[in-house]
């Protein structure tokens, strides 16, 4: 498989993929069962992920029981009532009126989790964060290949995560770096929802990069 | 674009990037030039990462200048003489012979920060780190096109991250993520360089996928 050549076909597939990849709640979710082979399918794609030195330091928690999931919601409905008090008068008005989670509704949650290292990791030293960003790196192969699969997925980080642990029976040492809801969906929205709603605007790319370093502040 | 479905052959290719994705360091970087189309491709795609609250918390400082590069290698020089007293014997001798960046070789380094909300943003109450993790798909997004672009990529994490700051000029708010060589190569390798050198093997993913939740230890 050495020095396969991608060609512009190649490059236009993933950059569609990146274009109508959704963050999808309850309200998009439908309830047809999703197969073990897909969810197979998209955590091969996470272990193909890079990570520092590796390390591979990523663990799964494949959620379809409804009692589990029932707990997690609560979790969620107890965090998204603290949350909706940081936004204040119109903003917490139109916050308090957005799905923000899949929990029940998605057929599939995933529970993704950093295993920190027990011996020195080649690459983590200097920045320790490295192994989490690993694990994000898997998520984003997840998230692209579940597209790939027209399967929609959610990420929900609206949770207590030492709460998650709990209702999952995680390790102490593992971290929770992201509760994932996986299914067929309604609709792909041809704009992220927050920016179909106003709630924030798409950023000019062009003032977020920097030829060879920041301008000097006078 | 609503609705787009994607085929068997588009997610196959999808998986084939996925695949012939590799970390890549100087040995390996050709010194043909980078064209600023090709940059522009790579951060297009990683703003259309997904971001918690739409915030889209990313910066890139894109680096051509020598000089520059010199004094990010010479933070790397120091950083990967500490990190290799970590480890012992045979793994130390081991360690020394890698060579684990490009930021010279590379025609191309790119810089990608993390800016922290000024106001409260949605999704980022519970999990703090949600801010930065949508800075690593953003990552993600780039190392997967530039794969697509038959370009290679090495993440370097051996760096004093506030000395890259200070050598960029970075807002001293900003945290830096990531710093990312980008160039052409001799060869895409077959496997990653570590696993061909039996420095880490790769996991048995059943060992890390869990159903419904850990199992209960006794």
């Amino acid at each position: 498989m050495k020095n396969r050549n991608f060609s512009l076909s190649d490059r236009q597939t993933l950059e569609a993929l990146m274009l109508h990849r959704r963050d999808i709640r309850g309200n998009n979710f439908r309830h047809d069962p999703v197969s073990d082979e897909c969810v197979s399918k998209l955590l091969q794609c996470a272990s193909l992920a890079p990570s520092v030195g590796f390390s591979q330091p990523w663990e799964f928690v494949v959620i379809r029981d409804a009692q589990i999931k029932a707990k997690i919601a609560a979790n969620f409905e107890s965090e998204n009532n603290k949350a909706a008090q940081t936004f204040k008068d119109e903003k917490q008005r139109l916050y308090q009126t957005l799905k923000l989670e899949g929990i029940r509704e998605a057929p599939v949650n995933i529970a993704v989790f950093y295993t920190p290292p027990t011996e020195p990791v080649l690459g983590q030293n200097s920045m320790i964060e490295v192994g989490e960003y690993s694990v994000v790196c898997a998520i984003q192969n997840m998230w692209l290949m579940a597209r790939a699969m027209n399967l929609g997925l959610g990420w929900v980080s609206i949770l207590d995560p030492e709460s998650v642990k709990e209702t999952l029976n995680a390790p102490q040492e593992n971290k929770l770096v992201a509760y994932l809801c996986v299914g067929y969906v309604k609709e792909f929205f041809s704009m992220p929802e927050l920016e179909t709603l106003n709630w924030k605007r798409r950023k000019d790319l062009s003032g977020a990069v920097f030829s060879d370093s920041y301008p000097c502040s006078s």
